[in-house]
């Protein structure tokens, strides 16, 4: 790597930007249309399984996989008045079909709930229908004027779970948020991405929602990354879109809705969250490669050593993990090793002609570089060992290092003291206002992700002040420099 | 089902769209932008599962899966003349961001010949990366101007598997169309789904092809159904795109390249081969649900006979089938029929207090109706084996009903007499010249999908004449109507 990641320095933007070409995970920034990326087979392997991850947990909580048009026309997204409002600026406009110009504009979808709920108006009756809980995998789009950085700012979002449910009651779509997050959870957990669940302020819900929940994690550079949302939409597009079901009493009423997203940012926090100086460090069940076998082959003995090899394959094969023999003749094993290191494969399995001589090999770890010759004939034994090691300690490390970058402060001055100095997570107590809000984002030049879900978590207060307007705090409020 | 399937009338049509929403496969028809659709829950596990045995094959034959943007800049997708010539006219194009026009349009793909060129100029240089073979499953668009119908005709097309791969020379890029057509014709084994492999006529061929090979499929009414392509590109993209790798006698060459797609009707094609007036009939291995039980209840034994069906559903499931019970109250056992019938459902059992007492279980065939009674200890065996007989079936009647709807005829005469009693293929003897295609054409008001693959299939002529211009014949001409 020519760019150390160096954790405390401002070079982790290049770090990211280099290990997705370096690692073969993503192509970005010499497509002639601006924020579009393309992902390379080996990450489109990791993307993969990150995905199927996410749909598993889905699929078992009753969410049924759909999938609907791209192109939005410009009247069905304009129905609900905040959403178009919030969305509007950002939206890829289709005009034009062959030569003919269209009668109405189609949008290219920067999200689906105006499409969902015109497909809700004709679906849903009544309330035994309910809950309804749908998702997709699509690509949506954004014509983002900021700063576009692969795979965290993009234009086209080729990767996005969206997911959308319909509800009986204001409670109902409550608790269906909650679900969300715990599901989120779940998965940024099978992740190893530590997270923070924040209730974003009020101006700076999704546009259309009654309260927004957002996840977020702490990259490398100590800014905030949002890697996931939660939407209470309460009526606000049931109305508009007319989707009205019977109710048990027999009145019929407007369903509450929620919707919940996900994008590839997911897969970008798992790259820059487990990473070091030399590329990739994968959690191994989400590795496409879990071990390679590198034989070091001295001439004489290059088909003993190969086919010692190969049976080490077969053997982790039949074990079920996914094993890559790296037998390349024109490639040393120094440029071997930096290359799979740069992928972050888990395991490296080293074995040459004394290895073959005294039964042995040598498991080189990924996450932490150490070396360690075995008996061959406990070969699955400690790989399998070695990969649950290898997976606590990156989740341990990842965790380690967030709450070390969160710090509750009691007054302005001390956050800015801090904020100087190193990046992270500044908590503040708050009074709960808006307007005190919206000064401290502005005292302390970092944005407000908003405070503690009850439900999730204990905010504990003994008798501190807002730091602005000197009131009771209520709660508190997280800042931070965000991506 | 309203319309009847009737193979020999012209209700095909009305049965295919009725059943795509009954069975609930696919809503379209309702969407404000012409030729765009959703894919249902039921619908997508269908998909999903023919995508993944597509995937499967590709992956094992040493295809890579990737993933390009969406959207083409026009001079992009304009580099190669006769490409933008064939796709121009049914571009849908993007024109502004937000407020702002763009500087220059971009086309949603329409497929990504020019874009993924584009990028094997920047990746390519050595003959040692090749063969390199790289495929995407996408949504692809066509502003059809012709009348659009679900899943066959679509503006949207949501399932788009493409397939570009590069190589050395002519030759490998030849090769390589027989290994796209094995694939194709090995995915559409595993179907059910009958085909025929024809040489496209010159006239015919994708836009920016050397040739095209195409594989058709016979609908119930008698049309024709394209349902995969191969294109062998010759240098015509990777010249415009200057695509030159070193060889291995170190001169600088340009690659070779080949194209290959399908579509959704591949799950089009599923439905109307196999189906019936009763709705889908779903070979075993694609079925969302391949097993459903239907308990009758009567009064004071409903705790028993559900207990005897959770049993069963138990032991099925043990054996890794996909099982439903149906345990609705507010629907009767006949609506039940009806509704799993709809979907395809290939096995149902039937339980009630009788068949508790007996020891018994009523298995129903979806394919043909048959019930029969047998015993609770042979239930795994059983319902194995007549898995296996469905399929066996339903494969049989595909082909057979195929194979009787293609006609070899002498002339003109003959063929306009049976063409006018009744839908299929006619092979007529041809000269091979594209005149005298485009004549038969012409006279009999049906489309020429041209000709057998020599190393597929053999072509035998007995001194036949071409109908048309009465000199010897070299080939066959397939025609008819198509989809």
């Amino acid at each position: 790597m020519k760019a150390s990641r160096d954790r405390w320095s401002n070079n982790f933007s290049e770090w990211f930007d280099e290990i997705l070409w370096k690692a073969g995970l993503y192509d970005y920034g010499r497509y002639p249309v601006k924020g579009c990326g393309v992902w390379l087979p080996y990450g489109f392997q990791l993307r993969r399984r990150i995905v199927e991850l996410l749909r598993k947990l889905l699929d078992n909580r009753g969410h049924e996989e759909v999938l609907f048009p791209i192109l939005i026309p410009e009247d069905l997204l304009s129905k609900e008045a905040e959403h178009i409002r919030g969305f509007g600026g950002e939206v890829f406009w289709v005009t034009h079909g062959g030569d003919e110009s269209l009668d109405v504009k189609l949008a290219l979808r920067p999200t689906s709930e105006t499409i969902i709920s015109l497909y809700e108006n004709y679906w849903l009756k009544s309330y035994k229908q309910l809950p309804k809980k749908y998702y997709q995998v699509v690509s949506i789009f954004r014509y983002e004027t900021k700063a576009t950085k692969p795979m965290i700012r993009v234009r086209e979002v080729t990767t996005f779970k969206e997911a959308h449910t319909a509800h009986e009651s204001f409670e109902d779509a409550d608790r269906q948020v909650l679900e969300a997050l715990s599901i989120y959870m779940e998965f940024y957990d099978l992740l190893g991405v530590p997270y923070l669940v924040s209730k974003r302020p009020d101006w700076d819900k999704f546009a259309g929602a009654l309260y927004t929940i957002a996840l977020d994690t702490i990259m490398p550079d100590g800014r905030t990354m949002q890697i996931g949302t939660a939407h209470h939409l309460g009526q606000n597009f049931s109305k508009p879109f007319e989707i009205r079901v019977q109710l048990e009493n027999e009145n019929l009423d407007f369903v509450w809705q929620t919707s919940y997203g996900i994008s590839e940012r997911a897969v970008a926090s798992v790259i820059a969250v487990h990473g070091d100086d030399r590329g990739l460090v994968l959690p191994p069940h989400l590795a496409p490669i879990q071990v390679v076998i590198v034989p070091i082959i001295v001439r004489g003995r290059e088909a003993e050593v190969l086919e010692y090899a190969s049976k080490i394959k077969s053997r982790l094969e039949a074990k079920g993990l996914r094993v890559h023999l790296d037998d390349r003749r024109e490639v040393g094993p120094g440029a071997k090793y930096y290359e799979w290191e740069a992928k972050g494969v888990p395991v490296r399995i080293e074995v040459g002609s004394l290895e073959v001589d005294e039964n042995t090999v040598i498991l080189v770890r990924r996450d932490s570089l150490e070396k360690r010759k075995i008996n061959i004939e406990d070969l699955e034994e400690e790989v399998e060992e070695l990969t649950t090691k290898i997976w606590e300690n990156i989740k341990k490390k990842a965790k380690e290092y967030m709450e070390a970058r969160i710090w509750k402060v009691k007054d302005i001055r001390e956050a800015k003291n801090l904020v100087s100095k190193k990046l992270g997570i500044v908590e503040l107590p708050w009074c709960g206002r808006c307007s005190c809000g919206e000064k401290m984002q502005e005292l302390l030049n970092l944005k407000a992700l908003g405070s503690p879900v009850e439900a999730i978590e204990n905010v504990e207060l003994d008798g501190e002040k807002c730091p602005v307007c000197n009131s009771e705090a209520k709660t508190v409020m997280r800042l931070a420099k965000t991506y």
